[in-house]
């Protein structure tokens, strides 16, 4: 049973948030995916974000754009963690969507990840849901070991073959 | 009967949100006020939103500062015009709440005004009143005739005083 | 005869600003379309200004790059709503002209849309006239369940296909 | 015993933080609270942040002003949830904080939260901890509703006092 | 006769556009100075600006704010230079102003000097007359070499007294 | 013999600056084009600059980008007329040109033009002579028309073929 | 005799930049202190730089606001390194001074410190001479291990008082 | 043995970096190059830095992007100066890196220099070097002559082939 949602307004973001899923998938977490439009449906979305908690979602991540309302609005109805993702779109680098994701008032929080930083989404969500269970903390314990013997290992290949032939 | 509802989602609104007011009075023009916020108590913002047009209203005006979603969340639920102030907040210059409000996506208008721009906020519910009521029109003229006037007295002021005796 | 003109002040401005007049078409509102510059040649620009409401022109929808005047003179002397459009110049991502068109000074409001949100201008002069316009209101509702339908579709899509295949 | 760790680099960021530290109060959840310098002292910074796993700290709150690494490094050493709160400084308006927690690369996220919006860093904290806490999800739902009345009430006061009345 | 025109568009511009008045005094140039709004009365700011050259005015200072106008459709109306100031507002620093008067498209161009720089416009007008009239240039240079003069007294009094007593 | 000298510290500038150079001979005014760079050969610069009056140069047309320190240098040592282009680099859209070219402190203007605006400090170049010069005036005067028939002749291109089949 | 130079343009930067003098005293390092415009006495200027080296100088600090040359051209004329503190002005923030004095061409570096970082600038002359003088660089160290001590005291005192008793 | 060390977090920064190198091997400086992350792999990163001073480091140079905490670290881990430069990623123009770099707090200065400046980083560590090595400071004298005379032959090939031939 998924145990967290991802939830986008439209199909243009699926391939940023398609992100999200694959670093879940990796950590061996269920999650939903949805296109689902605070804007254009307004209420099958309340009815989506007012049913999450009886479904068993646990963490929702909301990615969107422009003047991205999708996560605040998961946060208004949705009483546990919300994970946003400011999306670029075709002007202003994401700024938009950052401040419409951040600048949220005092009492409902959006957890706030870097402009097309999905895959951070996916890794805060396996976080949160780390505090209790262990299983995925050791995960998450593995993946950072993965990360960090990448980076030894271009430093090596950066000192066996020099800076002119690395590639 | 109110024709334009004016809505904000906290008291800390009301002194900008006044100007709205003020200059709708001036035109004659009757409207409502509420304090009602989107992220605070959803469902009621809903009914409210939803429940505009039936009690009459044409043109919605929402003030909002930081990730200011009531705008937007307006046009997403009442289907004729909506007029979105942003707000100045501590930080910023009220460039979050210019984003959340003015960058809606294609489908959703939101008719932005400038920054603190409350007072054009209730001149544009006007206006567009203006459209289909002729005496709204014609007070809408006098207004603007009236300003010009003003800024004819302050010129033959500055040519009498004289620049440093100008005060 | 026209209801909504839509002006700009060179014909690089037209591919963006078609989006105003498809949408304008896709409702049934019938518009004049103009290229006219407040800069280049401010007399014709004057006397088309100082015309439209003779010519039944009921809302004004102006688009303009770089250091936009059109909008807000447009808003100096046509007495009803002037809908404003920032649009991308090379550099600055539209935030010039964003600012020389949203922050008009008290009494000359003009109603301003996203970057390059002409499509959401011309769905805003159909709000407008809506408010008078029994007709034009049913259009716009049925235009606001379609774009529902729409973001439904996709959302079945997704979990039909399963995120990898969503092409 | 705390779950929850409040740090900060230095005691200038206590009034903001405070914030935090009496929400998680408001909400019945036990803390700790450092002053801590990344800069100034990592070797005491990093045996902190090593150690918190093992203290029983399941969730950290970061807060830090200009080139804000404080949340980042926490990130990089302590493996359940850090959530950032980017603090306003003399001068750019808390956008260096802002983008210095913010933009961590893949693999490293930090939960931001809006610019001094340290009550929200202690909400979310809450929320974190609600996902396997039933007692703390109770408390942040009653914590919900009474923001909801306040409202409510403040919308009330509006029509009985009128806006000129109130204060 | 005044060779300078002087304009803003409101009497709260007075204060900062007395500079460039201060500064064409000192130096000996005539000018006329005005408060006419090209958004408040269009056609007593047409009459005005095309009635310029007739009167003898070689060059225009405009001083505006926000959506600054001013100077742009000065610079449409006049053929000869055309300076712009742009002025702080509430918010956004003036940078709202400076890139309306900044940004012109090709073939209207404004001269456009620092925010709140009216001084610096006063001397650019003069510098602009120096061109063809000796004797400007001749006070310019004196005025060049007393600002010189000033600066060097200040490194003096450094050295003299120290910096603990320099105030 | 060159009333007006063009300056830019890198062949890499030349092509926006050329169109400064184009407008220029549009408008039959005899200029000089140099590549000099204050930076990277600041003696050659300062008997560059300070050798132009005597060469009978009245204006210096500057462009530069980055941290375009050229416009400012030589407005320090050259004591007519200064108009600074700020070019666009590889980031930040021209910005960091432009505040360094613009934000001159009191005392030492630079006439500032549009980002890449080239070819309006050309004809800003042109205005200045005009002052003095009637045959420059009128040669202005004629350009202005030229344009003004330009925008009428496209107004009517688009009211002929229609929008769908402008291009 | 003085290794390091304290350069700024004007009077009014002299508070800011005290702050590195002071930090240059407790240090032990010998500096000169100046008032130098380069745009109001550039001959000054340039015989001043030009002389550094030989009057012994191996560092320059300059500080500087808005259109910040000075750092730059004092990079141009001075071979060894040159620490540039980015000033704040009226408005902006710093960021204008910030862009003119960081964003140099290739070739020409400017060491860039935070906005209005002058006590920074002090330690950063000190650790370049450190790099060939041991005993800066033993002061040096002694001056982080006090930073730290500054900071773990702060952290007994939250820890003993409470941190609602600290202040 | 390396007197420099240039470090960076990924091997996706190594095509900017090189630059560094670039120029450290055109002026004979030997230096180390190596790819550490402070985030992937913060006890590698602790031991590299606290190690470079022992090894014979003089300088420190860093690259990063996004939320760039890496020069920042190791100014709070090596003593003698470190030079930053901020990477463009794929969106905000490298100003997220400029300010996690740059806005260091006092006590902890990092030099800083353009976005994607690694070239004049490479010059920077040279300068800093020149303090107290003859050898070097002649070598950057005769870099820098180099670029005059660079400078100088565009000049004359302006003048020779006339702006229009110039390729």
């Amino acid at each position: 049973m998924a145990k967290v949602a991802i939830v986008m307004g439209s199909d243009s973001d699926l391939q940023v948030m398609n992100k999200a899923a694959d670093v879940l998938d990796e950590l061996g977490i269920v999650y939903e995916m949805n296109i689902i439009s605070a804007h254009r449906e307004p209420d099958v979305f309340f009815d989506w974000a007012k049913g999450a908690e009886g479904r068993g979602i646990k963490v929702v991540i909301a990615g969107a754009g422009m003047a991205a309302h999708l996560p605040g609005m998961c946060a208004a109805l949705f009483p546990m963690p919300v994970i946003g993702v400011p999306l670029t779109g075709k002007v202003l680098s994401g700024t938009d969507a950052l401040y419409s994701i951040l600048q949220m008032p005092p009492g409902i929080p959006v957890a706030t990840v870097a402009i097309d930083g999905a895959k951070n989404a996916g890794i805060l969500a396996a976080k949160i849901l780390s505090v209790s269970d262990e299983e995925v903390l050791q995960r998450l314990k593995a993946f950072s070991e993965k990360m960090k013997e990448e980076v030894m290992k271009k430093d090596e290949k950066l000192k066996s073959l020099g800076r002119k032939n690395y590639s």
